[in-house]
C-alpha cells in the first residue's frame, strides 16, 4: 500500500540557500518559534550546518527498502528525511548510501533513528543528524511511502518544505512561509548584532531590554541576609 | 514571589583556583564521595575545566527571564549554576547571555536544562554543562529565585560554594569545606602518582593494595575448567 | 561465591587481528546480524578501532573490586568487557586502572556501567566503549565472577569470543566462529567496492539490486498530485 | 501570535461512536497501520475506551492558559487532545478542569505531557491519557493555539478527526477517512471471529494462514540436537 | 563515615495529620509551588494517601543496610525517605523490612530506587512510592547517613520535615512552614470549592476568573476558516 | 537463515510448578543473585504469578511471524519467551496469540516489546510481562529462531530452563539448577517466617541480625545535634 509521489513541488534553491545561512535557533524565533524538530535528533559530527529541501521518506521498523526507493526521487539540494513507521533505533543508513545520495546531489540526512559507518560518513563530510547510532543493519521486505506528508520526531514535513540543521538542531520552515522567515531572520539577527555589542561591553539585559519595572510588576524583590 | 539575595557569600578565589587544579573525580573522592551533580550533565565541548564560584538561578519552565536577573549578581570568577523548577529541556542559553556573562567575568556554566547556539558557545571557548543541547527558544514572563539555595541535578547547592566542572561532570564542594577538601585532594593526588608508577610497571593493584586475603574471606575462588 | 576461571581459552591473535581491520557493522552482517551489543555503549572518543579477546568481569552495582582481580588474568591482545550484575551507572574505571591494564597488554575496555577521567583516557589513547560517563566512584567490598561467560549490553559474551569495537558500537564474533566471520567480511567488503563505484557514478540501488519488479509486487505504486 | 479557530468541522457522532466500538488496535490496522499516537500515552486507569471528536490545543511548557480558551470550543462528543509546545511533564490538568469539560460534553482527555488530581479523575471516571503524572501545575502567562491542526505524540491531527482511545493507546482517523476505516474494522473483525475460534480448538496459524511454504523460502528449517 | 543523628526534631503529629488531609498537588500549589519530588516516584498502589514526618537514610548503590539503621530512629508518624548515593535501581526494600517499620509506627517508604515483594506490600497496605520495581536484592556492607538533610528525587528534605504523599506523587512541606501551609491549603480548597461549583453548573473559566481582556492582550485572536 | 529446534528439553513441570510455589525475589536470593531480568518487563495485571517451562522465541523488528512458529513447538507447562533481535515497542502480540497458545497449554508470555489487547488479556487471565504496551502491530516478513538459547532481557535463557514470574519481575532458572534453588528456596522462607514473626514484635533487625559490632567496624558513628 505504499506510495511514491514523483512530481512534489520544492522551494526555489536560491531561497533555501538563503536561509542556510542562520543558525537553527535565528530561524524557530523568526518564524514564530515553531518547525522545530524534537532534541533527541543529533549531528553525528560538529560543527556543521545545511540546508536543503526535504525529500521524505517512511521506513518500516527495521526496513530500509524505501530509501533506494527515495534516491531516485531525489534532486540537487535536497536534505533526505526519514522517519521509521514504529519507534526503531536500528542503523539504517551508511556510507553506501551516502554515496549514492551525494551523486544525486543529496546534501544530508535527517532520520528519526539510527544510523552506522559514522566514521566513513563524518570522513565524506556528509552530514547526518540522527536519534542514535547503531550498527545494526536492516532488511528490504516493506515498501513503505516516499514524498509523502510525515511526521518526523514530533514536527509536520511535507515534500519540498525547507530543513535547516546545525549543531542545535533541525528545523523545518513552510514551502510558502520561507520569504517572510527569511526577511524575519535577517532582522532577528541585525537587532542581535547590536545587543552583542552593548552586552560585551557590560551593559544589563535588565537595562537594555528595560526589563525592572516589568520584574517588580511580576513580584521579584531583593532581599539582604545576615550573615552572623 | 521570586526573591534575589544580594549579600551572598563568595569563597575566596585562590581557593577556588586551586580546587580547579583538580579533577572533578578526585575532588569527589577528597571530599567522601559526595556532592557530585547528576551525570546527565555534560559538557558541550571536550576537553574542559573550570571552577568557580556558584551564582544560583532558579528558572520557570520554558522561560529564561531570571538568568538575565541574575547576570547582574555576576562577580569575576562564578559560575552560573541554572536549575528549573520543573523539568524542562528548552534551549534556555545561548551566546549573547554567554557574552553578557563574560563581560562580567563568569566562567562558566551549569545548567539542568538545555542551551542552544553550541557552536558560537564552542567558539568562544566559554565551557557549559547541560542536561541536553535544543534549539528551542524560552520566553520572559516568570521571575524565579536568584541566589537562593537551590536543588541542581540532584545536589544541594548555596551561592558560594565552590562548582568544580571537567569531561568527567561537575561537583560541588561547600564554602566551609574547601580548604579541607583541597588539602584531602592532594594528599589524594600525591598518593595515585606513586601507585600510576607501580601499575604501569606492571605490578597488580592485588598486591599494591594487599587484596588477596580479604578476597578470600570474601569467598573469591580461582578455578580451572576442562577443555575437552 | 565469585569465580576466577584461570584457564579459559583465547583466539589466535592473528585471526582477532585480521577481524580487527573490518568495522563493526561488516562483521555484524557478515556474521548473520548476530552478536551486536545494545547500541547505548558508546566510544569516548573517535574516531577509534579496536579487536580483541574478551576478559570478561562481572563487578557488584557501585563496587570494581573484581575489575583488581580481572587484571591478572590479562594476556596481551585482551579487551577488558565489564557487566554490572544489577543496572549501574557510577564510574567504575579510570586512568589508574588503564594504566594498569596497558602494562599487561590490554588494548581496551567495554563497559555497560560507567567510566570517568576520560580526559586522561582520551590524552592515553586507551579506547573505552560506556553506557555512561560519571565522576562517581565505587567501593571494593564485594567480588564477583571473572573469566566466566556473562550478558554485556544484552550480548551474551565468553572468555576469548573476540571483541570488535568501532564508533558504531561493539560486537562479539564467538571464538569457533572467527575464521567463517572473517572469511565472509571479507567477501563482503569486496562486494561493496564493487557497488560503491557504481553508486558514486550515480546508478541506482534499485537497478543494482534489481529492486523493481519485487517492489511493484510488494504493492508499491507511483503518483503524481495535482497542483492548483 | 496564538489562534483559535471557531468553526471548524466535526465527524458526525454516529460515525464516531461506530467506531468507538472498535479498539484502538483493530482501527489501527483497518485504515492501513497509520495514525497510532506514541504508546507513551497511557490511560491513568483501566479498563477504558472512549471516542470523539477530537478538540485540538497547544499549550506553552509549564502554562495551561490555552486548556481554559479551548474550553470554550468544547461541543458534546468532543475529546480535548493537548499537545505541549516542547516537551513538558508538568501536571497541566486536574479535577476542576475536567468538572469545566464535562459540563460542555466533553468525553475525556489525550495530552502528551502530564496530569494530576489521578484519584479524583478516576472517581469521576473522566478518561485521560497522558504522558505522566505529575503534581507540579502550571502558570497561565502564555496563550496558545486551539483548534488547529497539531502534532500530538507524533501523530498528525486535524480538529474534529475521530479520536478512538483504549487500554492499548489512542489512534487517530482522519475525518474523510471515518467511514471507510468503519467499514474495513467490521470487516476485520468479522474475520477474527473465524480465526479465534479456530485458534481456540488448537488449530495452528502456521495451517490456518497457510504459512509453512513462505516460512520455508525464507529460509526457516527445523532441526533436532543431540542430547549426549 | 557514616552518621546517624539522634535527636532530630519532628513536626507536631497533629500538624502533620490536618496537612495529610489535603491532596499533594493542593499543597503544592498553597505552600508556592515547591518542595515536589521528581514525578518518577510512584505509588505502587492506588488509590492511596499518607502524610508523616520525614526519617531520612541515604543507602550506597546496591546496599539497604542502613535501612536497619534507619528502624531504630523511628516514631509512630514517621515516613521513611531513602535516597542512592548513587542511583540505583535495585529492589532495597520488600516485606520483612515494611512488617519491622510498622511495628515502629512508619507509615509508608518514599525512595527514589526500586522495591520488592509488591504483592505483599500492597496486601499489608503499606503505601510505597518508588522509582521502579526490582526484584534484585541488595547487600548489607556499606552504612549511610542516617536522619542527615538529603536530596531525594530532586528535593532538599530534612529530618521532621512533613511529607504528604498520594496518587500524584510526593511533597515536603518544611517543618517551620507546616502551619503556614495548613493554613493556605484550606483557603485554597475552600476557593475551589466554589469554583467546582460553577465549572460543573457550565460556567467557563474565562469568565469566572476574568481571562478575556488579559488573553487579547497577550496577542489570542479568534479567526474563522473557509471550508469550500 | 532462521532455526526452530524441535527436540529440546524441558524441566520436570513437578519441579516447575514447585518452584512456582515461590516469589521471584525469593527465588532470585536463593540460586545466589542471578538470573533476574532487566526491571524493564512489567505484568500487565497485578497480582499475579506464574511458572513454566522456557518456549524461546526470537523476532525480527517490527515482526511477529517466528510467534506463529514458536506456537507449533509449545508443550503444556510452556512460558513462551520472546526477544527481538534489534530493540522495538511494537505490540507483537494480543488476544488471538494468547486464545491460540492457551490452547496449547501455554501459561504466559514473557516479551522485551510490547503487546496490545491487554484488556482482553487481563479478561482472560493470560499473564503477559512485557516492556510496554502499544497498539502498534506487526508484519510478517522475516522469520527468526525458534527454541535456541537466547538473551532476553539481559538474561541467557535455554529453552527448558524454568521461568518464574511475579509482580516484582521474572527470574530465569537452570533446567540442572532446578531441585537445587527449590531446596533453597525453601530454606530461605523457613528462615523469613521466622523474622517475620519478631520483628512484627517490634524486634530490631539490628539485633536480630547481630549487625551492630559490624556497623562500627565499618564506621558508623551516632551523633547528637545541638537545637538552639
Amino acid at each position: 500500500m505504499a506510495e511514491v509521489v514523483t512530481n512534489t513541488q520544492r522551494t526555489d534553491l536560491a531561497l533555501v540557500d538563503a536561509l542556510g545561512e542562520f543558525g537553527v535557533a535565528t530561524i524557530h524565533e523568526a518564524q514564530g518559534r515553531i518547525g522545530l524538530l524534537a532534541s533527541r535528533l543529533r549531528p553525528i559530527y560538529r560543527p556543521t550546518r545545511v540546508a536543503g529541501n526535504a525529500l521524505t521518506c517512511e521506513v518500516a521498523p527495521g526496513d530500509n527498502w524505501s530509501i533506494h526507493v527515495a534516491v531516485e526521487q531525489a534532486q540537487p539540494g535536497d536534505i533526505l528525511v526519514v522517519t521509521p513507521t514504529s519507534p526503531c533505533d536500528d542503523g539504517y543508513f551508511g556510507e553506501l548510501l551516502a554515496t549514492s545520495l551525494r551523486a544525486h546531489g543529496v546534501r544530508g540526512l535527517v532520520i528519526d533513528a539510527g544510523v552506522r559507518d559514522v566514521a566513513d560518513l563524518t570522513a565524506m563530510g556528509f552530514p547526518v543528524w540522527s536519534k542514535t547510532i547503531s550498527a545494526q543493519g536492516t532488511v528490504k521486505e516493506t515498501p513503505a511511502n516516499v514524498q509523502t506528508p510525515i511526521v518526523c520526531a514530533g514536527a509536520y514535513i511535507r515534500p519540498g518544505d525547507v530543513i535547516v540543521a546545525d549543531d542545535d538542531g533541525v528545523v523545518v520552515v513552510r514551502r510558502e512561509d520561507a520569504q517572510r522567515v527569511l526577511d524575519a531572520s535577517r532582522t532577528r539577527e541585525e537587532n542581535e548584532a547590536t545587543k552583542r555589542e552593548l552586552l560585551s561591553s557590560g551593559a544589563l539585559g535588565l537595562d537594555i531590554y528595560a526589563m525592572r519595572d516589568k520584574l517588580t510588576q511580576r513580584g521579584l524583590t531583593y532581599v539582604t541576609e545576615s550573615h552572623e
